[in-house]
C-alpha cells in the first residue's frame, strides 16, 4: 500500500476552501487534520472535531517532547499540530489534509519536503470582494481589510507548489482531485 | 495564456500507450509531435501524419542547423523531433505529447528539464504476455522477447516524473488527464 500524502492546503479567507474540502472529504481516501489548542472550546465546538482543546500544562508537554509539526501563540493561546496522528493516517494509506495560515505552512515545508502545497485564490479582488459582501455579515470595514489581507496572502503562493483559482467550484474540487492523482502516480525520487 | 506543456511520453510495446494517447489527442488543446525520418514512407503512412518524410540531404542539413530536439541512427535510417512545431504549439498554449523510447526521452530530459515526463507500464509481465498473446500476430519467441524488453525499459521508468499503471484503461486516460491539470496548476518556480 502507498503511504499517504500530507496535502498542505492555505487560502485567504473568502475563497471557498471551506466548501472545497468538506466535498473532498467527502471521501474515506482523505483524513482531515485537526488542529489542537489551549483556547476554550465556543458554543458548538466538539472536541476532536473543530478542535483537539488541550490544557495549557498538557499543550506545553507536548511541546517539550517535540509532539508537534509545528505550533504557534496567537492571543495568548497555542494552536498547532500533532504529528502523531498525521503519521499513523499516512501509514495508514490516507492522504491528511492539513488547513493552514501561510506562515505555518512554511514551517511544514522545512520539516516535510514530502508534503505537497496547495494555495486556493479567488479569480480576482473584486470577485473576493463581492463574495465578502455578499455574505451580509461583514461591515465594509472589515471587508476591505480581508481583501487587502487576501492581497498580502496572495504575494506568498510562489512558495506554494500548486494553485488553484477558486472560480467555477466543481472545477476547483476536480482540480484539487487532479492534483492529489498526480502526486499518487509521481514516481518518488531518490535525492 | 499560459504556455503549453511538453509531455513526454514512454511505454513499452504493448501497454496500451496508443490508445490512451488518441483518446487524449481528441482534445484539440494537446498536439501530437510527430517524429521526422529519412525511412522511406511504407504502405498507407501520410507525411506529416505517421511521420514527417525527409530526405537523407535535408536531415542532414537540418542537424547541422540545431533544427532537432533529439535524433538517432537506427538501421541507417535517421529518426529525429524537430524543436520548431513544439516550440510554436507550447507558445500557443498547447501541450504537446511527444511520444519517444526511454534513450529519447532522456536526451530531452537534459534539452527541457520544464517537460513532463510519463511512463506508462503494464499491470503486471504476466498481463502484458496475455496482452500480446491476445493480439494473435506475434510468435511465442517475439512474445518472450517483448516481454523481456518491457521488463527493461520498466527498469528504467525512475527517470520518469509519473508512472500510469494501465490496468483499466478509462482510469489510466484519467491518470494522463490529472497529470497534464496537475501541470498546469503548478506554480512555476524560480530555480
Amino acid at each position: 500500500m502507498q503511504r499517504g500524502k500530507l496535502i498542505v492546503v492555505s487560502a485567504p479567507s473568502g475563497c471557498g476552501k471551506g466548501t472545497i474540502l468538506k466535498e473532498i472529504l467527502k471521501d474515506p481516501k482523505f483524513y482531515y487534520s485537526v488542529s489542537a489548542t489551549t483556547r476554550k472550546p465556543r458554543e458548538g465546538e466538539q472536541d476532536g472535531v473543530h478542535y483537539r482543546f488541550l490544557e495549557r500544562a498538557d499543550f506545553e508537554e507536548r511541546i517539550r517532547a517535540d509532539a508537534f509539526l509545528e505550533y504557534a501563540e496567537y492571543c495568548g493561546n497555542y494552536y498547532g499540530t500533532l504529528s502523531a496522528p498525521i503519521e499513523e493516517q499516512r501509514n495508514a494509506g490516507r492522504h491528511v489534509i492539513l488547513e493552514i495560515e501561510v506562515q505555518g505552512a512554511m514551517q511544514i515545508r522545512k520539516l516535510c519536503p514530502d508534503a505537497v502545497f496547495v494555495f486556493i485564490a479567488p479569480p480576482s479582488p473584486e470577485v473576493l470582494r463581492e463574495r465578502l459582501t455578499g455574505r451580509g455579515t461583514e461591515s465594509p470595514d472589515v471587508i476591505e481589510a480581508r481583501v487587502a489581507q487576501a492581497e498580502k496572502e496572495l504575494s506568498c503562493k510562489e512558495a506554494y507548489d500548486y494553485c488553484i483559482i477558486n472560480d467555477v467550484l466543481a472545477d476547483a474540487i476536480a482540480d484539487l482531485r487532479a492534483i492529489v492523482r498526480s502526486e499518487e502516480l509521481k514516481i518518488e525520487k531518490m535525492d
